[in-house]
């Protein structure tokens, strides 16, 4: 059974049509307007002609489509097919965008949050293998998620599950978090925090030991560039790393002592750093997990990447 | 549909023939003999008895009952209805549990952690009303807890779901947890902990300006005595009593952002300092929620007291 995946991001919407088996048979991709996520009708449009030029490419296949799942940035009433709200999208809040698009595209459509979408993409679709429970952790300027469990997402009692950059890992000592709140997890693994807390290191530097201070001074200093730096092992570098690995392993520890979920997967850019990366997240977790409770693999990246989010959409649809 | 719930304790065995509406029908308690939790024999004997107890007694009443569920403390795998582990009741692990049951009792029998059921309990039977989803935190000398999503227990892909007394809240002067492991939120709001919290507090007490110090030196001084002190204007109680406060705040608001559930409960000897108490968490609560994420009253103490675990497990026979 194919299904319409439509993936609505900040930038850009991508729509696919996808096979059970979870590949992608027809795609497109349709630019949003800069400056207008304000108003309803460009989005809707946007996400209108992305999904009919994949179903059209589909059908000149010879392939059938009925089904069909969205996936928005923002808190939605996954029941009621309606966007709630959305930061990046304000123009969407309030809409019953399922049923616009099941009107416009005449296909049964679902909705779904963005990452909670690509969480259930990665637990049908990844080659970590079907996954019947999953905690997936989306890494980059701040921290969301997704939570699958029994096959299903878990969009909570009103629609903002996984928000799982704000769980608070620190008390007597919290760092400032972005949400205005302190001591998240987000205040210590996020890529913006990264680079505050490099920031901060740097100015206590007083040795100039490290080979960041010049890097540093642009305005385009990434938390990329840290990872780069202590893969060549400047100290300071290797110390905000290991410091990265502790907030995320507690995370991730966290959500295995409370769901036992089968996996655990980190996604998005700071999966670059790769597989020592990945290691020191798992040695963390190993002496934060309680007795009884193996790790066997289970903090893994997810592996789906940018396509998450469009197969997760068209899994929405299927289910 | 009347169903028969099964609560097996670290000291005795209650059962129960349970309603839909959660009225208790006919009831039964069999003691388990002291020191025998290593052997299978005596624990699954004073199951069947006090199970058959309460049958015969609703059978006289002319009540049928063909469902059966069965809560016990410890690690199960609940789909195969085996437990895995047990502490308190060693001589449990590895047994087919619900099969061994189902074949005494010719009943149809579901198996869950005691800590789950009495989350479903709370769930279906509380007087918090009908509740698709809930996190209930326990609250004892450890803190354990279950989770009921979309109206069913999650318990885990391994069985061993909700270990909420482990969820991580301090890094950087995490307080030794009875874990093994650093910073737990048992380390701070378990019973064990608050007295041992009060014994360091009291040492630095060079004013002797509590009323605890007396109290203090007797072995059986409780958390309960800290919350009596501290109802009564006691400063280092009311700081020991504000820092528990704060401390289940966290992890009520962490679940919170989590999972989205209707409500999160605390059950346990510590609801007994009342509303004063409850209002205080809250208030921490409010000020550790993110943006757009409304508590409205959905943090609150769970209402079954020690009948959560038999009608949760009555409800698991009905689920």
């Amino acid at each position: 059974m194919n299904a319409l995946g439509i993936d609505i991001g900040g930038s850009a919407v991508k729509a696919g049509v996808v096979a059970s088996n979870g590949s992608i048979l027809a795609k497109s991709s349709v630019s949003l307007p800069e400056g207008k996520g304000h108003l309803p009708e460009p989005t809707i449009q946007a996400a209108v002609q992305a999904a009919q030029e994949a179903l059209h490419l589909a059908e000149s296949k010879g392939l059938a489509v009925v089904h069909a799942g969205v996936g928005v940035p923002g808190i939605v009433d996954a029941k009621n097919g309606r966007v709630i709200a959305s930061a990046n999208l304000p123009g969407l809040a309030g809409l019953p965008l399922a049923e616009i698009l099941s009107k416009a595209l005449q296909l049964q459509v679902k909705l779904a949050n963005d990452a909670n979408a690509a969480a259930l993409g990665e637990a049908h679709f990844g080659t970590n293998g079907k996954l019947d429970s999953l905690v997936l952790f989306t890494l980059g300027t701040g921290i969301g998620g997704g939570i699958v469990i029994d096959g299903k997402i878990v969009t909570g009692h009103h629609g903002y599950a996984a928000e799982l950059g704000h769980m608070r890992i620190e008390m007597s000592q919290p760092r400032p978090c972005g949400c205005g709140r302190w001591g998240c997890l987000e205040a210590y693994a996020g890529n913006k925090s990264i680079v505050k807390r490099a920031h901060e290191a740097l100015a206590e530097d007083w040795k100039k030991s490290s080979c960041l201070h010049q890097p540093a001074e642009n305005p385009k200093f990434s938390a990329e560039q840290v990872f780069d730096a202590a893969k060549l092992g400047d100290p300071l570098a290797t110390r905000l790393v290991e410091e990265t690995a502790l907030a995320l392993a507690v995370g991730a520890v966290n959500m295995i002592h409370a769901l036992d979920p089968q996996l655990v997967l980190f996604a998005g850019g700071m999966t670059a750093a790769g597989e020592d990366f990945l290691e020191l997240i798992n040695s963390f977790a190993r002496d934060l997990t309680i007795q009884g409770v193996s790790l066997e693999n289970r903090i893994r990246f997810a592996t789906l990447g940018a396509e998450a989010g469009l197969l997760g959409a068209a899994g929405l649809g299927m289910g």
